[in-house]
């Protein structure tokens, strides 16, 4: 049998709405007729969804293009402050929320630093930056995207398990939705990286990427076809806990031999510990610091997190033949050392040919990623979030 | 910038055809109310396309449905015999050609054994079959699928490298095109596999599947939202060339320690004659045999097979959070042994809430699933095959 494909619950004007809209968001400037060319729409069809979008003031025209010979075209352009939706990254130390507009700026940001003992208060701290964001009176919000660590369930806005918040099959999205009013996407905030380094990091990497994110712990995002893919359950990209030969460390999943307990910061910060005998407790800030001092042990620590890393990125890579491969996250401080490391062991796990065509590059936006991701893919999802609602 | 979606080039006429057409093939009865619900077109939309397929010879009203209370409906099937295509697996030991309906039924099969010194021959051993499968007379034939071994370029129809078959850069649907003014599709085998498990296997995997083939190589296909998904290249699903920890054997690839050097057929048989120190040359009926007589040595190398390639798969399926995995080829034969050690294996290499979804089974359709998947790539990319040219 074949299994039916997803039916399309889109009507055929809303259809081509999206993809006239996303035409335009994919460029700075283009005419009616790049975008008849590019969709391929008809002229007519193209000339009718660009006045809609323009009558919604998501579009507007930028002038004439100065092209050589031929009658001047008007071009069109995205009105970028025309909207803003609220992303937010929770992670490990501390909270960030941002009011992004739709080019993927951040026009303000709330940070509040999050100790240990405040997991009880998260959902507070949550709402306390959503509730600070929204007194600054950016207009219209159209929605609020979430990156959260640990397993999510997007489709439900759950948060499945998230240790550091101290949640359990916690129902983020719907508690945002109904103090707020507004569309809430919760997501995995390595997924929702994913999402804002393919979408706002120009990795000019066709429709497929694979982000891994480094941190406490290590997560990657997968976009497959130009979207998000999650998997049968939402856990796509959890690849901390594959093992890696020769490692007999205990993890916190109580396996032996997970990639974090090598590859991880943690792990980085938890050997220098051990290595030195002490029971200091070391920050990664401190441990970086003798790292730029030339410490060696470190530096033998910080390679073999890029060794297993590659390794690991040669598997997954490999066997999905995508051949762009973005690194960020905190280890992405350990710099040079720890990227020719991962490359070079990248290099000796796959076969030569797709060694050849792979690039293992840093990410260009840092922490903004998972903002920018979580609040993107509520409307990349639903671009009918973006339509003006009557009563406004 | 979000990247453009892929413009549709279908127009809405042909979608909401394919659509109609897919839901019908999807399933053995299906009423134009059903349709209609199930792929959100209206009902008038749902009988003007259904009048067409059934103009086209392709879908048949097959009698009342018998629910209780209502008004009976018409049921719709697909003429299983409306339309034929041919398929071939080029395996190492032997091709084979047969003819296929729309149902996944072969109607007729081709077999020739091939030698190792045929290798020059193989273009004119394909010509054989497909001419002798001709011969038979099965009409219309729609196209051609071919599953071949090695790195294809499918979009191109290009063998990049099949050493088995002698072939490089050869223009395999290039030619079979030319000779039988057919559209021909060439994939690789594994991948051809994997959609015929997909499409005809009932393994009720939803939209995501893996599917390993373990021969002489080790191969996967990776179904991703209801699609083959191939990759950057073309190369998804090459695992074969992943490293296993302790394992030093050289590959063929130059590498150490990959997954073919101990979990393919080729391992097993390679081992048993080393462990036997003799310079005999044993096939993999031989070993087979006595692996049945209760060998004890063969066993062991038969689960360590199966334990490499567990922890392979639970990489695989762990980033990828697919909770179905399908199991084929040769190495089926050594049964629930090889089965036992690779679910074993898997579920020590996973997190424990993913090894509990994950079902891994053997695939349903031996050698025929290359043939049924390489044959509905074809249509499966372009109904539009399916539909009469005018000079028919």
């Amino acid at each position: 049998m074949v299994s039916a494909r997803k039916a399309t619950q889109q009507s055929t004007k809303q259809h081509n709405r999206d993809l006239v809209f996303n035409t335009i968001l994919a460029n700075e400037l283009i005419s009616r007729a790049e975008i008849a060319r590019s969709t391929q729409l008809t002229r007519t069809t193209v000339s009718e969804v660009v006045a809609g979008l323009i009558g919604e003031g998501l579009v507007e025209e930028a002038g004439f293009s100065s092209s050589v010979g031929g009658k001047p075209s008007i071009q069109l352009s995205l009105v970028a402050d025309s909207r803003y939706r609220i992303g937010l990254n929770l992670a490990r130390d501390r909270f960030t929320g941002a009011v992004v507009n739709l080019r993927g700026d951040l026009k303000d940001t709330v940070e509040i630093p999050v100790q240990w003992n405040d997991r009880g208060q998260a959902l507070q701290l949550v709402f306390q930056i959503v509730d600070q964001l929204l007194k600054k009176g950016w207009k219209p919000i159209v929605g609020i995207g979430v990156g959260a660590p640990g397993l999510i369930n997007t489709r439900e806005g759950q948060v499945v398990r998230a240790v550091n918040l101290d949640w359990q099959d916690f129902p983020l999205a719907h508690l945002l939705q109904e103090r707020y009013q507004l569309p809430v996407a919760v997501m995995n905030d390595s997924q929702a990286t994913a999402v804002g380094e393919f979408v706002y990091g120009h990795h000019q990497a066709g429709s497929n990427l694979i982000v891994i994110t480094v941190n406490n712990g290590i997560g990657a995002g997968l976009l497959i076809n130009g979207q998000l893919f999650q998997g049968d359950n939402g856990y796509a990209g959890e690849i901390g806990h594959v093992s890696i030969p020769g490692n007999e460390q205990v993890c916190r999943c109580g396996k032996r031999g997970c990639l974090e307990t090598i590859a991880s910061t943690q792990a980085i910060v938890q050997r220098v510990q051990a290595a030195a005998g002490s029971t200091e407790t070391l920050s990664l800030e401190q441990v970086l610091r003798r790292f730029n001092d030339g410490d060696a042990t470190i530096r033998q620590f910080v390679e073999e997190a890029g060794h297993a890393l590659g390794a690991t990125i040669g598997s997954l890579s490999g066997a999905l033949n995508i051949n762009t491969v973005v690194l960020t996250g905190d280890m992405i401080h350990f710099g040079q050392v720890w990227l020719d490391a991962t490359r070079q062991a990248f290099q000796q796990s796959v076969l030569s040919q797709f060694g050849q065509e792979t690039q293992i590059k840093p990410g260009t936006l840092d922490f903004r990623a998972c903002i920018l991701g979580a609040s993107a893919h509520l409307f990349l999802e639903n671009y009918s979030l973006l339509y003006l609602q009557p009563e406004k």
